[in-house]
Parts: C-alpha cells; sequence; structure tokens
C-alpha cells in the first residue's frame, strides 16, 4: 500500500484517487512510513480538512517538523482545522519556542481560547475540552439554526448536537440534532431543547467525565466552568481513549509497579526501572520482616527441618488466594460496584469463599504432606495452616482496598504482591503456632 | 427524590413535569426504588419512548415483571420501542416460556429479526447489533433522504449514520447525518455516500469491534455477513461497555482467577468459590515441587539453618518483579502495542530493567543479611540470589506471555501469581546453588 501511495504522489489527482480508499487512520499510518520530502508532498496535494484529520493522529514531533516545513500557507490551514483539544495536546508537547511559532498561525480570538484551554491541568475535564462545536441562541428557528450549522459544521468536531447558548456563555440548553431534523423549520430552538442536561466541570478528573458519559450515553459532554459558563465539549472518542488508559493504569498498579505514562515501547530501561523499583524496595522491606519470625522459630525449624519443605508451599498459597480476591475487588471498586458502606456483606462474602477455599486447600495440603512422607502430625499442620492462611488472606485483602479508600488512598495500591507480602508473615506465624501446639515443641 | 416522585405519581402532569427534570439513566435508578404497583404507575403515565428507554436499563426481570403486569397495550408499544439488541438481551434472560409471551407483542417481521438477532453467539458483533438503523438507497436524493428520516428517525437508535443498502440487502454506502445537512437538497446519497466504509464481520469477537471503533473515532459501526449484507449496526455506548468487561476479565485474569461473569455483588459465595479453586489448585500443583527441592537441599539447610530466613524474601522478590513485569506487558499486549514478532526488544528491555532492579535489589539484600548478623559468607549468597532472581524473573516474565500468545492462548492466563509460582522453585535451585558455591558445601 504504501508502494502504491509513493507511485501515486505525482500529481494531485492520483492522490485524490488513492486516499479515496481509506480512512483518515489508515492514511495517517502509512503517512509515517514517508520520507520528510513525501510527506510534504502528500499534505500539499490533499485536501486541507482530510490533512487536518490524518495529522491529529501522529506523534506531536511530526506533527511539528511537517507544519515546520510546509509550505506557510498550508501550515495555518491545517493547524486552524486541527480539533482544539488536538491542536493543546500538540502546543502543550512540543518545545514553548516551537508553540510560540506555531501560535501565530492562529487568528487572535482563536489562539486565546486555546491559550485558555492549554491552562487547564492534565487529566481534567479541561484538559480534553475542544471548543469545535456548534452553539445556538435560543430564539433560533429550526431553519436559521440548520442554516447555521451548514455554515460552521464543516469546523465542528462533532454535530451530534447544538449547544443554546446564551449572551453571558452561560450553556441553557441542548438539542439533539436527531431532534433538529424531526422538528418543524418554525419552531424555535427553546421549544424544543433541553434544560436539565448533563455537563461536567472543568477541573473534574477524567475518570469521572468518562463515567458519567458511560452511565447516560452520551456522545459528546459540554465543560462548564463554576458559573455554568460553556468551555467546550468532550467527545466520546476522546474519552475512550480515557477509559483505556484508566483500566491499563489500575492493572499496572495491581501488578505492583508505579503506573507507566507512555506507551511501553516508549519507555526506557531507565523509566521502566524507576517505575518499579519504589514498590519493590517498599515490598522487600515488608517483607523483610519473615526473616525475624524465622530466626525467632529457629529452634522449631532446628528439630523439624521437615517443616521448612512447605514454607513456600504454603505462603505461595495465602499469597495467591489474596490476590484473586483484591484484584476482584478493587477492580469492583473502580466500577462502582463496591463501595465502603459494604464492607461488612464483602467480608462475609470473601470469608465464606475463603472457608470453602480453604478447605479444599487444607485436604490438598495434607495428601501433598503425606506424599513427601513427612508422617501424620506434620501433615495435619501443614493442612490446617493451609485453611488459616487462606481464610485469612482472604479476609485481609477483603478488607485493605476498602479501608485505603475510606482513607482516600486509591485502592488500586494494594496490589496482589503487597497482599501477597502482608500475608507471608503472618502465614509464617500461623504455621509456627500450629507446629508447637500440634508437634508439642 | 425518590419521594417526590412517588408523590408526583397520582396523575400525568404532575408526572410529566417531574421526568423532565432527569435523565432516562436516574429515572430507571428511581424506578428500582419504587414498589410493583408505583412501577406500573409510572409507566402507565409517562411517554411510551421515553419509557422504552428507561426500561433499557433495568435488569431483565425487572423488565419482564413490568411488560407482564402492565396494560398489554401498553407491553407492546414499550417491548417494540426498545431498541432491538436490548430487546435481545432481554429475550435471551428470561425463560424461554416467558420469552415465547413477549415474542407474540411484536409484529411479524420484527419478530423474525429478533429471532435472527438471538441467534448469534454471545460476545460476537452480532449479539450487540441492533436493527434499528436508517437504511436509504443510493438513488435517493437528500430532500428524500431527510424526509425518511423525518419518518423513521424516531425510532432509531442513533443516526448520525445513514447506511445504504442495495435491494439485495447489501451495504454499498455509508452517510453521516452531518454530510446530508451540508449537502444539497437535489444532490443524490451516492453522489456524497462513501463507499470505503469501515465494518465489522457478524462473528467478530466483540474485543475486536471495540478497537476497531477507537482506533477510526466512530460513534457507529456497521455489522455484516460475508456476502456484505447489512446485519445491523454496534452504537458506540454498548462498545463502552464492552471496553470496561473486556478490561475486567483482564484484570482478573491477571489476578489469577477466571473472570466473573457479572458484576460482584450478582456472585453467590459458590460462584467466586468455584471460579477461583481452579487456578488456585493448579498453582498449588506447580508450587508443590518447591517441596521436593528443599527435601533436596535438605542437607544444606540442615547445616546451615540460616539459610532458611530468607527463602520467603528471596522468592517474594523475584514474584513481586515478575508480576510487575508480566501484568504491563499483559496489557501492552492487549492494547496492541507489543506483538510476538517483539520478542527479542522485549526480552533485551525487560532484562536490562532486571539487572538495574536486581543491582539495588542485591545491595538491599545483603544489608538486611548484615542486619540478621548471618555473617558475611551468607550475605553474599543472599545478595548474588537476589540478583539472580530479579534477572531470572524478568525474564521469565517477559517471554512467557508472548509465547503463549504465539500459541494462541490467552496471556492473560500468565497472572501474578502464575509467574510468583514459577519463580519460586527455580529461585530455590539458585539460591541453594549458590550456597553450595559460596560456602562450600
Amino acid at each position: 500500500m504504501i508502494k502504491e501511495l509513493i507511485n501515486n504522489l505525482s500529481s494531485k489527482e492520483e492522490i485524490g484517487e488513492f486516499i479515496e480508499k481509506f480512512q483518515p487512520y489508515d492514511l495517517a499510518e502509512m503517512v509515517t512510513d514517508l520520507d520528510d520530502k513525501e510527506q510534504i508532498v502528500f499534505f500539499t496535494n490533499i485536501p486541507f480538512d482530510l490533512g487536518a484529520e490524518i495529522i491529529e493522529y501522529l506523534e506531536p514531533e511530526l506533527q511539528y517538523r511537517l507544519l515546520d516545513h510546509i509550505e506557510k500557507k498550508i501550515a495555518i490551514t491545517l493547524l486552524n482545522h486541527m480539533s482544539s483539544d488536538k491542536a493543546v495536546d500538540l502546543l502543550l508537547a512540543i518545545h514553548p519556542y516551537q508553540a510560540k511559532i506555531l501560535m501565530e498561525f492562529l487568528p487572535k480570538e482563536y489562539r486565546e481560547k486555546i491559550k485558555t484551554l492549554m491552562t487547564y491541568e492534565d487529566n481534567s475535564a479541561g484538559s480534553l475540552a475542544t471548543v469545535d462545536y456548534i452553539g445556538a441562541r435560543k430564539h433560533w428557528t429550526i431553519e436559521y439554526t440548520l442554516s447555521h450549522i451548514r455554515k460552521v459544521g464543516q469546523e465542528a468536531e462533532i454535530v451530534s448536537y447544538v449547544y443554546v447558548i446564551d449572551t453571558h456563555g452561560k450553556l441553557t440548553g441542548v438539542v439533539s440534532l436527531k431532534e433538529i431534523i424531526l422538528a418543524k423549520p418554525n419552531q424555535k430552538l427553546e421549544e424544543i431543547a433541553k434544560e436539565d442536561m448533563i455537563t461536567v466541570l472543568v477541573d473534574e478528573h477524567q475518570e469521572g467525565v468518562a463515567d458519567t458519559l458511560a452511565k447516560y450515553d452520551l456522545v459528546a459532554i459540554p465543560v462548564v466552568n463554576t458559573s455554568h459558563r460553556m468551555i467546550g465539549i468532550i467527545t466520546v472518542d476522546d474519552l475512550i481513549d480515557v477509559i483505556h488508559e484508566e483500566a491499563t493504569e489500575d492493572i499496572q498498579k495491581l501488578g505492583g509497579s508505579s503506573p507507566l505514562e507512555e506507551a511501553y515501547f516508549k519507555n526506557s530501561v531507565w523509566s521502566l526501572f524507576r517505575k518499579r523499583i519504589g514498590w519493590l524496595l517498599i515490598l522487600f522491606v515488608a517483607e523483610a520482616y519473615t526473616g525475624n519470625v524465622l530466626r525467632h522459630y529457629e529452634d522449631i525449624l532446628d528439630q523439624v527441618i521437615a517443616l521448612a519443605f512447605f514454607i513456600p508451599l504454603l505462603i505461595g498459597t495465602g499469597g495467591n488466594s489474596g490476590t484473586q480476591t483484591v484484584t476482584t475487588l478493587v477492580r469492583a471498586m473502580a466500577m462502582g460496584e463496591v463501595e465502603f458502606k459494604d464492607i461488612f456483606k464483602v467480608m462475609r462474602k470473601e470469608v465464606s469463599t475463603g472457608l470453602l477455599l480453604g478447605a479444599v486447600m487444607g485436604v490438598v495440603a495434607f495428601i501433598r504432606a503425606e506424599m513427601l512422607g513427612v508422617g501424620f502430625d506434620i501433615g495435619t499442620v501443614v493442612a490446617i495452616t493451609a485453611i488459616c492462611i487462606v481464610i485469612w488472606a482472604s479476609f485481609v485483602a477483603a478488607v485493605m482496598p476498602l479501608i485505603l479508600h475510606k482513607l482516600k488512598i486509591d485502592p488500586a495500591v494494594v496490589s496482589g504482591p503487597f497482599i501477597a507480602t502482608l500475608v507471608d508473615g503472618t502465614g509464617l506465624i500461623i504455621y509456627f503456632t500450629m507446629a508447637r501446639l500440634f508437634l508439642n515443641i
């Protein structure tokens, strides 16, 4: 495909025919494989609105290089046709000096809007907002609104809704394009606009915005400030990226490392190291007291060395069972299915499940001990420890994330490794206490 | 709020005023808090299209009870106004006998369509499809198309696109509503329709569909069969649910349990038990050989009991480091960032990171050993083992998911517990080999 594209680069007509067959996303993929000169030829010869759409899929460095190298007139048109949230992403990603050059390409009024959008905190609703929505006044007729859409619709990112805004810039209503088409031409917008609409505040965290959008099945959501002035809209495609991002972060945290800020291969070895070493050290320190526990019971261990055989197996089983519970619960909390007020319900459920699991594991552990030929007494100690450890791990894993959440700490820090570490030392105490009880040492 | 609703239930006007202020989702939440009789009064007195929308948010049992208890004429209207994918979900969830009763409420042609939709496999594109899209012929003018939308648009789930379908039912093009509004009234659809559009096959897995939709930033995607006949469309709100579901599944698998099929609290203790016991047993059996390893090195352990102090710490650190790598990688693979062909790149990255992490952990492990007062030699053994275990865990965790993926096994089965288990036994072998080497036993 890419060869075909290069062969077709020579004339505007040929490119036109070629691009007809592909989606902007696919064309963006091809563009990255072109050399610098071919890229310039490509963007010079395609319609500017398609060009702007393709550029939005590229990486900031490449976006800047293109806009910097292409004929200035074309660069200006392309930048102005990019949706404003994508333009903001670009301007924030490149060097401030480069951003200043690009900013000059924008007409003053639009530049001011972009500058405002650039001030919103990362991961906030404001940082995802685009100003490319269609605004209208409440006294407009449907006919007039439609002609307005025809005029400005080309620029708008999404035209599923028209937002009714008063003279102070306040959002007073929303009308879907479907409703506009179904209405009579001489009806006024205020007659069909919905006044009680879903909005998000400009400083709300993106995760909350994504939840709201998913809950109400919207394709775009208006962003307002505290005095209900319209800031922009966030479209569903940007929020799908947010949903992916947030799930990725949770998974990485549950795996016991700090979340990566970028895609896997964009992280250097050094960056991966930094994201992991912190938790690895914390867990090491927390786990270190298992050494003290074992030294404390050194006499028992010295008398019955066979007890050592089951240490990895028993604490491993506790860790596994705790990890199962904690990952399920942390996710359920992220999905809003479980809250702190459910703590007793969760405890009951998890401890009951732990009882069943423990019973089975106890039997299996006994069989395993007998297979190693350590005798009935040690077998009994191993079996009872297995039961207790599984129940204990289920309990700790059920309670910890809920308590952390209550303390306003992200429950995802209670990773699998975290629970496993917590259970390891306490599991050993259970083990040797049982040994002392049942073996009479 | 709910009290206010009950107070307003007495007259149609009052309900009308009340519902104005809320979104269908919020009203659905309130409806679940009403008693049976109040629910019937509520749905009898609100507009049927809003009623159908609210019903879509309810659980199948409640949906059925409502449709069964409300006046038949209203039930018929409500069911017919539900979007077809939601109607299918309902009919598949209730008892076949109940489904048969509801099916009688549908006109014959629609019933046949619903029956077809019900045959598609769970989690396939077909199972998510709705037939409530707007179809058109290529020779229609914009003016005619608009009047058609006005006629059927009320029923359509989403009117962002109009699909051009030929007389054989084949999908030949797509036009966005935006393009229709921007076009001239006497233009024909074929002039502005895009022929090379993104479609998904009816039996494609929902995860792939969600990826496609996210990639191309669409709000709806047409579903076709192998001969390109139009089956229906999937809307973005359904796919957001899919994205959440798939991430939840991956998280649960990474936590070492089989994915739950329903929300957390909908699972009984027995169901949680069944989802967890399988992996717990598999991991137990895999971990059991640590017993054999330890028995094999019993003589060393007997001579230097202090070696036992560090067993949980060393294998724990290996497990933690492996879990960090595996969760990051499995997620990166799910996001399409990493593929099998990258295996050497991944290995290099992870082993290099492991080297850095191992070096730090080696130093810390040595310090910890000295703190327990076990002497320089054992300290050295512990430190070197820590280095080797971290590197080894990184390597195993980097390679395993990629190889499994190549073998067409879901890489998410390589959970944190799985890697930890794998590293525990091998880690012990490393430990005692080092001990034999450095302590001359």
